[in-house]
C-alpha cells in the first residue's frame, strides 16, 4: 500500500483563529470566509461561478487523531458515540465536509459563508453539491 | 506546512474490479459492498448501526491527480468543467464522497449499498448523513 498524500489544493483565512473559536459546524454560523487556492489550480474553477453549494473539504490540522469516541455535540451528558458515527472534528483522518454558500468568486479567491474551518487551515477539495447524489432516497 | 499524511481505515470489497466496471457515481447503482475497517477502528464505529445514510470517504488510487478540468458525466459534447466544479473522480486529491446505505453493520464490516468505489480502494472516513448540515438551507 503506497503511502496516502494529500496535497492541499489552498487555505482557508477565517475569523476563527483557535479551537474554541470555531462553532461545531458550519451551518451555525453566518461568518464569511475566504478560500485562497493555490493559482496552479486556477484551471479547476471553471464553472464553478455557476455553483451556490459547494462541499468544502479540510484538512482539520489542529484536530487530534487518535480519539476515537466522543460526546456528541461536545456534550458530556450525551452518551459516547464513535467518531464514525458523529460528526466530531477529530477522527482518524481529520478530514473535514462542509456544505458552505459561495458569494463570490474573483480569479483564485473563493469568499462563501457558512465554513467552520480555523484560519489557515489547509483545504483538499471542492465538489459542488448535487441533490441526486448528496440526499437520501427516501 | 508539514506533509498531510492520511491513513486508510479500512477497504472496500466491491464487484467492481477495472476502472470501467463502476458506475459514475454510488446512487447509479444498487449493487452491494463490504466496507472491512481495521480491527483498531472499531471502537469508532460505536453507534454507527443507528444510522441509515452514511457518507463514505474514499480515496480513489486509480484515478488521475493532474488532470484539472473534465466533461461532466465523461460525455465528450458537454463543455470541459474545473473538476472542482463537477463530481469527476479525477482531481487534485482523489477524495471520493458517497452516500451510501447501511445494509448490515457485523463488528468491523460495513455492508452498504449505492458505492461506486473498486474493490480495494481505500477508506479515508465515515460519517453520518446529518441533513441539518448536507443540505442547503433554501
Amino acid at each position: 500500500m503506497p503511502e496516502i498524500l494529500c496535497t492541499p489544493i489552498g487555505f482557508v483565512s477565517s475569523p476563527f483563529k483557535e479551537r474554541g473559536d470555531a462553532p461545531r459546524q458550519g451551518k451555525l454560523t453566518d461568518e464569511i470566509s475566504l478560500i485562497t487556492l493555490k493559482e496552479e489550480y486556477l484551471p479547476a474553477t471553471l464553472g464553478l461561478d455557476e455553483e451556490k453549494d459547494i462541499f468544502v473539504l479540510c484538512w482539520f490540522d489542529r484536530s487530534e487523531r487518535d480519539i476515537l469516541q466522543t460526546h456528541p455535540a461536545g456534550d458530556d451528558t450525551k452518551p459516547l458515540k464513535g467518531v464514525f458515527a458523529n460528526r466530531s472534528p477529530h477522527r482518524p483522518n481529520p478530514i473535514a465536509l462542509t456544505l458552505a454558500e459561495v458569494i463570490r468568486i474573483e480569479e483564485n479567491r473563493i469568499t462563501v459563508r457558512g465554513l467552520e474551518a480555523l484560519d489557515g487551515t489547509p483545504v483538499l477539495d471542492i465538489k459542488p453539491f448535487r441533490a441526486e447524489f448528496d440526499t437520501p432516497n427516501r
